[in-house]
């Protein structure tokens, strides 16, 4: 297959069912975070999924080729993030499985209406304008910073488009972690299902896994925590599992 | 120091300033969880705590041990439970130190007054009424199950006894977690530190630890895991060390 690159893109291999996908390290890249939501998320025979803020589409591409699920739509607000996308759909044959939308979280209610969904996920910017410095690049803010849209909008938009018992899987930072339960409970999604990611056993977690499920009763189950490195360098067990070598 | 022990009643060592504690071990001992929350609390020169539901009085008695705190009382509704911890700071000495008072959760802002003390502990029942077998003995049950107060009751009552910037430290269940975070947040309690406990480093946790503050704003420190067993029958040098030994 022939790929179409613009300038400073380059192709990766995802180390699953041979695909590729393109980047541009100037631009914004795919992050750890984005892989091991793809590994905790769950995907059945016949479900339909949504994305919200797939950026250059990782998330779709790897639960296409990991799940059984029926089809896979990327709702993405920047043109060039989509495009990418888009490419990297057609270089792996995906037409069929996957969209790629360009559009606005805060409307994706609108854009695809109520109850369209069984399962959405979500790897939103992580930080509000209280914390971090705003990165200059536009690119990289937009996915990193609440700019363009809130936790909030994240999540009520979520779920509005997912089904009666739908599910919602969310990464972020732990130290939002009170708010996202918060305003989860707000928007009636129930979180069953939470893992802890830590960068060493024995240190605090930089990221945290969320499974909801919509009008669901409270019964949370805290997994085993995931430890990323063995040593400095060295990944665990569970984390070359997960991508896949 | 004589002591007077009554029926069924044995004297176990603390390991920490020769502290000893009067238990029942057909009506109610301490568990691990009330060793790790002692652990986890903080308590500074010239703070007053309250220890909401103190049992036989083993977080007074292993605080005052640990911290420099001024002043420690526990709260109890049973009136056995009371008496065993009552003689248990008589045998160490700490009347000056720890008063044991018998009353209700539910009226501890009425008993102690509003914005009374720096610090609130508590190690509450765990299970609502549609969690487990309510145990029949009826001290142990109590003790067990939400059956005289609710964790709504606890957290509560513990926002209306601390003082503005005071802190509450709770330990609990995490398949709980999602209606603690909601309650906390009701009553104006931010969890500001958490940290789970794990049997083993790759099982999921089985505890969790919560340091709240009045007023606080938003942002969870999420710590690293705390392991109890490195492999069956051998604690972690981390638990050792909370333990004393």
């Amino acid at each position: 297959m022939e790929v179409l690159l613009k300038a400073g893109e380059r192709v990766d291999d995802l180390h699953r069912n041979n695909y590729q996908i393109i980047q541009n390290t100037e631009k914004f890249c795919f992050g750890m975070d984005a892989v091991l939501l793809s590994g905790f998320v769950r995907v059945f025979e016949r479900e339909v999924v949504l994305d919200l803020g797939t950026g250059t589409g990782i998330i779709p591409i790897l639960l296409e080729a990991k799940t059984e699920g029926k089809h896979f739509t990327g709702l993405e607000i920047q043109e060039e993030s989509a495009d990418m996308a888009k490419r990297s759909v057609s270089i792996n044959e995906l037409e069929d499985k996957i969209d790629i939308v360009v559009g606005d979280i805060k409307e994706a209610s609108k854009i695809f209406g109520l109850a369209s969904f069984d399962v959405v996920t979500s790897n939103p910017p992580y930080m509000n304008h209280s914390h971090g410095i705003v990165n200059p690049a536009a690119a990289k803010a937009i996915a990193r910073h609440e700019i363009l849209c809130s936790l909030e909008d994240v999540i009520r938009e979520a779920a509005r488009v997912l089904k009666p018992n739908g599910r919602f899987y969310l990464v972020h930072r732990p130290f939002r972690l009170i708010e996202i339960v918060n305003i989860l409970s707000l928007y009636k999604l129930e979180a069953k299902r939470m893992k802890l990611v830590h960068p060493y056993v024995n240190k605090e977690p930089n990221m945290v896994l969320i499974e909801c499920v919509k009008g669901g009763r409270s019964n949370l189950i805290v997994e085993a925590p995931l430890v990323v490195y063995k040593e400095p360098g060295v990944y665990t067990d569970e984390i070359y599992d997960i991508y896949g070598y």
